[in-house]
């Protein structure tokens, strides 16, 4: 029997529903695995019809999803039928516990194996907040939900991918005045390790082929431009090399991401956010798929967000939740892959 | 009468002679206005010999090199006829003296409205600073030749230009620790003058687009992460714009490069070195040329360095000395180019 993907509705009043009804028009085009939403039926059914979108919806279990993926959107309703009453672009504390809710349940279908993999649409922190909400972020309360109770969660490790590049900011929201205190030896390698397991376990690379990039201007130059690449990073790649992972650096960062330096490696280390998202953002702005490595289940996600500001017009764009719907329906399907080139063929 | 431009001649052991002598042969193909390098044309000589170059030489003076261009590649003695016997590959202190002397003939020579602009070869300041300089890099050399005597040098300002992206670093070889506190409201400020100056005078955009990155993900999402964004980036987009400065900013640096993106804007400012480099490294790698800003005088060079590990064996490639000679001529040439486009075609 074939399972179907989860997928989360995201916060209501953002693109989430919409672009969820897109991508599944695209199944097709986009050659897409079978995946269900976890979602209030009447909700959609009421955004389908304001954007004029001819989607049916069936109301299926987790098992029943695949074999109604073809001629409708599978829909798991929310737990105990919760109902969603969201105007899109007006985010509302109100649907807090519904977009909480849809996690949850995702949560625990894929920690029950009724799912292979979770696809995440995008929600609004400040919203959750209002409603209460604690966690850091969307990847930390995953990361809380898939710890053993009472135990801490794993260190979960964004990365982003595209069929051009995948990257992993070592740092990620944080001030950048704090990277260079933040950026310690152990870190790194917590940081690489997790990335070179998850590429063998999740994506098929026998190998994962790892760079990582320097923190100051051409890594530093030997230390006459900043000694962190010195006394920090080349400590975490040699002690990473001694245990048999196959990464090098740190590298200038700007000459690390042309066509033929990226032919070098499976994924790019970076020390900072921007060093790690200009690139990906710059080669694949529509098709970046973001990663969450560290987990226990797979999870993917587009690397967008709620996109209020467009949300209910018509104008959003699914190419990033169907790259990240694609993404979780190769790596699943396909555990036998051995290189990348076979993932993104 | 046509006037030639004139190319320095770099550090000798370096690969600046290998790639002028293939600039010349490649002069037709790329439509490269006629340049002059001053330099030791027996040295010259041997070079192209040792690579099985056929470029013969013509010992000129700056006023006959454009009629000599065609069939030989115009060389300029250096003063006084100095003789170099260097070595591709080694780096020799003993060098020093006619690698400056060559950069300091240029200057004179486009100071004294003898050639229109001046092209750099690559330089290697660790083997300068053996000899006794005592500048802190090529382009601050540059700005202290250009000033009067006695009289402190203009602020030159680095920019990066390719047909796809032009991008200014504001800071550049600091350590990124030092960045935050370097980053005030006073240099943003200054460096954005001197780019929508130049871009008008030297570029001819009518209206140069500015935008600014900001320092901190997302540029800090007011506030939340990092302040440097909203107290120090915002105010200085606020008063250039009071000035009539057509800029906007500080944007999130991730979002800034991506094709739609780019067309929004003629150049993009930076707050640190990778932020800039790493766009147009990733877009243009081959094809990136560095413009001394905020000097009296039009300066370009190659984006990149002396590569020693290289010279010599035939295996440098020109392309980017070749795009710099390009843009200076084009710039030179066509002082009534009214867009990009038009520099760029």
């Amino acid at each position: 029997m074939t399972t179907a993907l989860a997928l989360t509705q995201g916060d209501p009043a953002g693109i989430g529903p919409e672009i969820t009804l897109r991508a599944w028009l695209a199944r097709e085009e986009h050659g897409l695995a079978p995946f269900f939403v976890i979602a209030d039926p009447g909700f959609l059914a009421r955004i389908a019809a304001r954007l004029g979108l001819a989607v049916p919806l069936a109301d299926v279990t987790p098992e029943t999803a695949a074999e109604a993926f073809g001629r409708a959107l599978p829909v798991v309703p929310l737990p105990g039928g919760l109902a969603v009453a969201a105007e899109p672009g007006r985010p509302d504390p109100a649907s807090a516990a519904a977009t909480l809710a849809s996690i949850d349940e995702a949560v625990r279908l894929v920690q029950a194996g009724r799912a292979p993999a979770l696809v995440t649409n995008p929600i609004a922190k400040h919203v959750l907040y209002e409603a209460g909400f604690r966690h850091p972020g969307h990847t930390e309360y995953l990361a809380a939900l898939a710890a053993p109770p009472g135990a801490t969660g794993p260190t979960p490790v964004m990365l982003l991918w595209s069929e051009t590049l995948a990257v992993v900011p070592v740092t990620i929201h944080v001030p950048l005045r704090r990277v260079p205190d933040l950026l310690t030896t152990d870190l790194v390698v917590e940081t690489a390790r997790i990335v070179d397991h998850d590429m063998r376990t999740r994506f098929g690379l026998a190998r994962p082929r790892l760079v990582l990039a320097g923190l100051n201007p051409h890594a530093g130059e030997a230390g006459t431009m900043g000694t962190e690449d010195r006394d920090v990073l080349a400590p975490a790649v040699a002690s990473l090399q001694a245990e048999g992972i196959a990464i090098t650096g740190p590298h200038p960062a700007d000459t690390l991401f042309h066509a033929r330096a990226r032919a070098t490696y499976d994924v790019a280390l970076a020390p900072t956010h921007d060093q790690a998202l200009i690139p990906i953002k710059t080669l694949a702005f529509d098709e970046g798929v973001n990663v969450t490595l560290g987990l226990p289940f797979l999870r993917t996600s587009p690397d967008h967000g709620t996109a209020f500001d467009i949300a209910g017009k018509g104008l959003a764009k699914p190419d990033s939740l169907v790259a990240a719907l694609r993404l979780a329906g190769r790596l699943t399907r396909s555990p036998e892959i051995q290189d990348r080139k076979g993932i993104a063929a």
